[in-house]
């Protein structure tokens, strides 16, 4: 069995941890980055340094999405702003429709065309942001559609996502994030990029929520 | 309901055929035009062409893939070349990975973004040219994926994926375009982007197959 995996890396906190749990497995990890037009282009950065960190090669793909339909593409839309304990349930405005779906197929691509068989991606049940493609249902029924769409799940040797962290909470993602000695100071979580993290918007309070959880200072926050 | 679709546009006869059934069964039709690094413009401006002709709106995404993988993105790989009666079933060098399901997912996007709740494209399984992503099982499978996969499905409303070619030989596609009144001339279907068609692609043999078996004169051909 190859031992190749493909990592979605945004940059961000789970990502990484994905990464450095992919490679405690012994994966020789590729890691894909997407510049699809997001508010700033801080995250891309991140991750690029997350990945050389890792000593993993990476690829970007560069799509431009010509229509809008999330806050998170369209710099001039407001982005939701709460105090911590106000994270909400239903499916905010930060959402882009199918983006999940788009990440893994290209994915899926990029793992068929270098013969890798995993795919490992960040999603995250829990303390999620509401996001219909995150739940663990939609994962395995991306897997049974990864059997029939490639070339490699007709031949038998199907590709396969792995979650690893889709069932932990933001406290356990920051301990298992610690103790794989994952470069938490280059991850990047908010959604506007400016020097430091607004601290306001649904991510950095997720992630501000589980640092305090896990009673570890964000090395990010001074 | 919503009489809104996503047709998926390419420029070949197979996709204008499927524009103009959705057409005919009175949907508003939001064409999706992919420039993902093919090996020529041509088929690009086909698709712009048959969407205006039809009266379309149209849409295009960009998609640069890094990676290569396939001969129709690879200028300097050799297309496979025979003669007709020669078109093989194994998967051909023109294969690009998953590259369905990377449309496929784009026009779910696309379709939650503009509140459409079909989207067809003309995939075929007949004369096809052995690609994994175009068997009638792939398509239930993204259907199945669909209702997960975006908040419109989450809602109950999910986005369904027709095939109206699926189950049609290319001398029936033919006969059902001539029927509808497609612009045949201005579909393009030669993997190579001259000025005429090359006759020796398997995209070249398919069609000239298809007209001669359904008794018409091919408007490409002089």
């Amino acid at each position: 069995m190859s031992k190749k995996a493909v990592v979605l890396l945004s940059g961000g906190l789970d990502s990484a941890t994905t990464l450095y749990v992919a490679k405690k497995q012994d994966f020789e990890c590729c890691c894909l980055i997407f510049d699809y037009g997001q508010r700033h282009r801080r995250e891309i950065e991140s991750a690029k340094h997350i990945a050389q960190k890792a000593k993993c090669k990476w690829q970007v793909v560069k799509i431009t999405f010509p229509w809008k339909g999330s806050a998170l593409l369209d710099r001039r839309a407001l982005l939701p702003q709460r105090r911590l304990g106000q994270i909400p349930r239903e499916i905010p405005s930060t959402y882009v429709p199918a983006r999940n779906t788009i990440f893994l197929s290209f994915a899926l691509s990029y793992a068929e065309t270098i013969g890798a068989q995993s795919i490992f991606i960040g999603a995250n049940a829990v303390d999620f942001s509401g996001y219909p493609d995150c739940r663990p249902k939609y994962y395995s029924e991306f897997n049974r559609l990864s059997q029939l769409a490639t070339k490699a799940g007709a031949g038998g040797r199907s590709i396969k996502i792995f979650t690893p962290l889709i069932n932990k909470t933001k406290r356990e993602i920051i301990l298992l994030a610690r103790r794989l000695k994952v470069p938490l100071h280059l991850t990047w979580s908010c959604y506007k990029g400016m020097n430091k993290p607004c601290g306001l918007c649904d991510s950095c309070l997720l992630r501000a929520r589980g640092f305090a959880q896990a009673g570890i200072k964000d090395p990010l926050i001074q």
